[in-house]
């Protein structure tokens, strides 16, 4: 009976649930969740118990689910149930059968707590799961091995908002005496060896060979994880620290002195960490420290943002949306609506033409217009004859020039017809198609806020 | 040749060496250091090589030292050869054959570097070793089943202060196919396969087998080993802050107030570092933490030191040296040496008799002492008369009165006769032995400083 007691002690200890919290109970009815079920009515916890079907394994799968149908009503527990088509839906959404049984689960187990909360006078508070200490050392040994910063070797935890293990401080021999010694039954899964290949190969090859030579070998991993956490907490702590320091927020962008930065040390892990949480790569650390030494202009990409090297700052910025690619304007089109801006489009004759000095407002001669137009960004390359000059310019010089920010340069647009552009929106038109004493129709654009 | 820019920019980068340092390579003549030598000898650094003839193999021990002595002549560098009668010298100082090895090696390339010293104009600056990548994968996968705090995860250090591994960055099959391109001539060890059996089981066995389901797997080590250490840099950055807060020097000891200990987080890992140079053990922490919440006088002991709970501190000190134990006197013996004091003994006649307030000087009625006296620590049940007490008194309770130090009482001396105590030394004599009216002889005792 030691294992209760530890149970209830790690439970206290940890402050993961108290006596009248509802429990939602995952039981595959296989050894872990069968045990974690009977110490948890035995000291009269509230639970209730959420089976999946997965549908994978044609009658065992059925009698997996009769046996934990039958075990809730010797229990006297409620039980929810539920039927996946889970190859249907691994093959429609690409993805393997383990990650798509995983999503299932986590996604259903969400839905009764959220459900419970509307229909239940106490809801239902907590999705208890009954991975054990040899689940933790498989993952973490996993993790070190695929590469891992500190926080893959704190292992698997124990407590999140909604999502409690309180069976980790256990091996798995512990529960399987424990299940002997109380006749608990319990199912086998014939799946369990092929499951989930590369975790099976840890659970059933490779740990055990390690366990050769160090015989302690689980213990030593699981008690490297109770120091990671410390360790990981420490390093959170004084990321964290510097990055309040360095990180200058301004609108959508973060600002950071390259000076400031530079000082800092480590260099690669503050760097690393900086850059995460806008989809950076570990990779990608090595190429923003060089954006440290390098011209005005360099950039790196991740998938959502740029960090841009302006002179003495790094600019983390969101990229635009894809939304603002191109747009292609038809000669009916009156309005193009376009992130949170329109474009208007007005022909109007030369008698109605007054000269406008609002920057966002373009007119052009009709006469030399081809459609569709085309409304993008500027890029590389692009040159045009800026009104009142006598020859081409790149955009790019055209733009330093006017002391366009480089932020607000990543924004800049072009009008194209006929691959010639016609107005860097907002800044000049194009010397060939300005209106003159000839003008019969002029082609009006006005760039306004939505 | 791409290697040999690689080696020349680690070089650099970790600013391992300069042109003008001279350098001992020890080389066993195998892949690794024959490639070594070809680097530095390729790039003009100063080396001198160190062969050590460990006699282990025969024959062919005497061919591996025949080969590097042909290397050098070829290279034109200067060599150092050295027998070991290694086989004997593990038996007689009872450690492996690896380690007596490992440790004879490095002794005599100090050795090498000190004699240098003395002799040269120029002297031998480093030891240069041809530790690379593998190996340095093979010793942190090895720690991390063995247990580890987060050093353990950094790695084989690249430049110690004598001692410099600078072929960390290079993968034993980098080596293999630069030796191969190059045509360099290297022995091969028959006793690899034997010689450290559980690092040859790891290289041969179990890595490769991770390797089967993480084809990356040792690059992936490697770069948690960079990452890693900027961890540990961090995580001993925050400890030795907080130590330098928390611990205040007291002499020999180092006082810590507990509920300063106590609000500190993450506790375990402060806790467990406060207590490491120290000699305590990982296992030991939770006892430490337990002495938080413990009565006064509790104490956690390592092989040299005693932290003891004194009311609202935790007092971390040396013990006191073996040879304190016990002192045994005879009658003839005038003086007894130990540790830094001495007791002097002296037999007077009453005539001769003066009172003295030196705490440090007893004189007792000679006619009642039983030899051999013992000198020795008080310790719990001790009890004696106080002089001038009509009745017994534990010592304990007497120091207690005495309002002695918690540390100062540890050290608190008795000298015994036939079981009986005559002085609390520095303290009482015993009522029994004092000098009257009818004493004929009077043993006079002095401690004094050595």
């Amino acid at each position: 009976m030691e294992l209760i007691a530890s149970f209830q002690q790690y439970i206290e200890q940890h402050q993961l649930f108290k006596k009248q919290d509802r429990l939602l109970l995952a039981v595959s009815g296989g050894l872990d969740s069968a045990v974690l079920c009977y110490l948890c009515h035995t000291l009269q916890y509230d639970i209730t118990i959420a089976h999946c079907n997965f549908n994978l394994r044609g009658a065992e799968s059925d009698a997996d689910e009769a046996f934990v149908m039958k075990l809730a009503q010797q229990l006297h527990v409620p039980i929810f149930v539920k039927h996946f088509n889970t190859l249907a839906i691994a093959a429609q959404q690409k993805k393997s059968i383990e990650t798509t049984a995983r999503e299932l689960r986590y996604q259903w187990f969400t839905e009764l707590l959220q459900q419970s909360k509307l229909n239940d006078v106490t809801p239902l508070k907590y999705i208890l799961t009954a991975h054990h200490a040899n689940d933790n050392v498989e993952t973490v040994v996993m993790q070190f091995f695929r590469g891992t910063g500190i926080d893959g070797l704190t292992g698997i935890a124990q407590k999140q908002p909604q999502l409690i293990r309180p069976l980790l401080f256990a091996t798995r021999k512990e529960l399987t005496q424990f299940a002997q010694d109380n006749n608990i039954a319990f199912v086998t899964d014939s799946s369990n060896a092929s499951n989930d290949y590369t975790r099976n190969y840890f659970r059933n090859d490779i740990i055990p060979s390690i366990e050769k030579v160090y015989a302690a070998a689980t213990n030593n991993v699981l008690h490297n994880i109770e120091r990671m956490q410390d360790v990981a907490f420490i390093y959170h702590q004084f990321i964290q620290n510097v990055l309040n320091k360095i990180c200058q927020p301004n609108g959508d962008a973060v600002h950071i002195a390259v000076n400031q930065l530079k000082a800092m040390k480590p260099l690669a892990s503050i760097v690393y960490e900086m850059c995460k949480p806008y989809n950076f790569t570990a990779a990608q650390t090595i190429e923003v420290i060089k954006l440290l030494e390098s011209d005005t202009g360099k950039y790196v990409l991740s998938s959502t943002h740029r960090i841009l090297k302006n002179r003495n700052w790094l600019i983390i910025a969101p990229l635009q949306p894809a939304t603002m690619a191109h747009h292609v304007i038809e000669e009916a089109d009156k309005t193009v609506v376009f992130s949170n801006k329109k474009l208007l489009l007005q022909h109007i004759e030369p008698t109605n033409f007054e000269i406008s000095n609002d920057k966002n407002i373009a007119c052009v001669d009709a006469k030399n217009i081809v459609y569709p137009l085309l409304l993008r960004k500027w890029k590389q390359g692009d040159y045009f004859y800026p009104l009142g000059l006598p020859k081409q310019k790149k955009i790019s010089r055209f733009l330093i020039d006017q002391k366009v920010s480089m932020i607000d340069k990543e924004n800049v647009l072009v009008i194209e017809s006929n691959k010639k552009i016609i107005w860097v929106v907002g800044h000049r038109i194009d010397d060939r198609f300005k209106v003159t004493g000839s003008t019969k129709y002029i082609l009006k654009l006005h760039l306004v806020d939505c």
